[in-house]
């Protein structure tokens, strides 16, 4: 009944033989609790989020709902091992596109080990973490019947550039988003990126909490973007939605807020508004174009 | 004519026989380029702002005017030097209380000396950059004409933790000061940190700038915050300021916003907020106590 999840974009894979997450058909995930104490940590993290008051309920939507931790056999053979259990947040969507975003210009903190922050370092100024304030941690764009999912190896996502990155979060909302295709039309951002329930308003709404909460910083903590885009070419009303997710290296944030993840997010946002920007001027032009009369060239003069 | 400035808070004193910025009588400000390229980087800073049409106007009036560049004494005694000629932003300012803040998480910048890196790092890890995302860098506050200024040495304000950096912000503001004062007051908020040309409205305009600019990442800057106690004293119309110094390390945006500024920038911006906020509700509490009846004790019981 349990299986490996299908769109796990990033972590530890379970369907490699590994100890990862699995799935249900009634919308959980099961997440064996990491070593090293970070699964307690998480667990704790969501023991204490969950019943926290003051996290206001539109925030809430944010985050998988957490339903507990279970024993359970782990996928790696290993016998009975802990797992959270959350809400499956790509449960009864059936090709979504997904970016996972680690969010934060570092993913260390100053009470961490010595060896674990020089690791940290060392990373963020290999990817786009220092420069960006995140990096794509993961991600699988849905590109049709035929071609299927182009889903980059970890390898290679960690090699992004901001270049790439700028490239992804365009070839993200296109129709065409091949790897082939070096002008990707962006054709979906007002729908997706756009618009009042789309990505960007989640977003601000968001940053919105961060400019204020001073209770959580979450440390190398990840972003998902997800949509369907056979739902938006089917034309029916496309739920693009944010969630949060990977909550090992949360900290208390004893009255400051989470300036670290709010540089980033505010960051990505910027990334996301510019594409939208983009879209909609070319729209416009599109428009204009489509407006003039026949056998008229560009400068206006009749043939 | 020329002297070392009143009000420098922090930086190299020219008053203690080194090499130091100068000032006259006339409002000018005139700051020796630094050695290791950092003054040269420092005046190609200033002259490319200065002409960048860009910068809105009302984002201008953070910055020093910059009046060139020209050849002077030094204050050594080592003989002619360029300077930077710059407003003299405390001119005409008899008694004022300055902050200076050193704004972002991480003064370094992956381009930087591997020497260079490994020393921010430990300083940002040792001051409250990484933990607050800013630190006080010095300071003056008027606190009387008896008492003058207080004015903590260098290794005093290196050593300041969040719960300093949080009583410093709340005593800018006070009536009373001085490091004897456990509870200052906050009665000059509203008028500095609130108000529509308060030192709240002022970072919050520069935060929106800072959401969307993408031209220049400033590294090592500083943000001042200014005012006079005795204008505020006197009724006159108290001008609270913000202004930006401190160019050495200024880089190309290259189409990213500057996350690791903005990131500190709100989280400045949520330390002036709070003592707003708890000033207003200290003085709604006055206001009660000061409308209830004689002879009436705090829980409503006459005697």
């Amino acid at each position: 009944m349990l299986k490996a999840p299908k769109h796990q974009v990033a972590g530890h894979l379970a369907s490699d033989g590994k100890l990862g997450p699995l799935v249900d058909d009634l919308g959980r995930f099961y997440k064996p609790l990491q070593g090293e104490g970070r699964g307690s940590k998480e667990l704790a993290f969501y023991e204490t989020f969950s019943s926290d008051t003051r996290v206001p309920d539109h925030i809430r939507k944010f985050f998988p709902v957490f339903y507990g931790s279970q024993l359970l056999e782990a996928s790696n053979g290993s016998g009975l091992c802990l797992h959270l259990v959350l809400q499956d947040i790509v449960s009864g969507r059936i090709n979504p596109s997904i970016i996972d975003v680690k969010i934060g210009s570092r993913t260390w903190y100053p009470e961490a080990s010595d060896d674990y922050i020089k690791k940290c370092l060392e990373k963020d100024a290999r990817t786009t973490t220092v420069s960006l304030g995140f990096r794509i941690a993961g991600l699988q764009l849905y590109e049709g019947k035929e071609s299927g999912f182009w889903k980059p190896g970890r390898k290679e996502v960690q090699s992004f550039t901001v270049d790439n990155v700028r490239s992804v979060m365009r070839r993200f909302v296109s129709s065409d988003s091949s790897i082939g295709n070096e002008n990707p039309d962006c054709s979906f951002a007002p729908t997706i990126y756009g618009g009042p329930a789309g990505i960007l308003e989640q977003l601000l709404e968001l940053k919105a909490w961060f400019e204020d909460q001073t209770t959580y910083h979450f440390h190398s903590c990840s972003l998902l973007i997800l949509f369907d885009k056979e739902s938006v070419l089917k034309g029916s009303t496309p739920v693009a939605e944010v969630k949060l997710i990977d909550f090992a290296h949360v900290l208390e944030g004893k009255g400051v807020i989470d300036h670290n993840f709010l540089g980033g997010l505010c960051s990505l946002i910027k990334f996301v508004s510019d594409v939208l920007s983009e879209s909609k001027a070319s729209s416009i032009e599109a428009d204009v174009e489509s407006e003039k009369p026949h056998n008229c060239t560009n400068n206006g003069n009749c043939t």
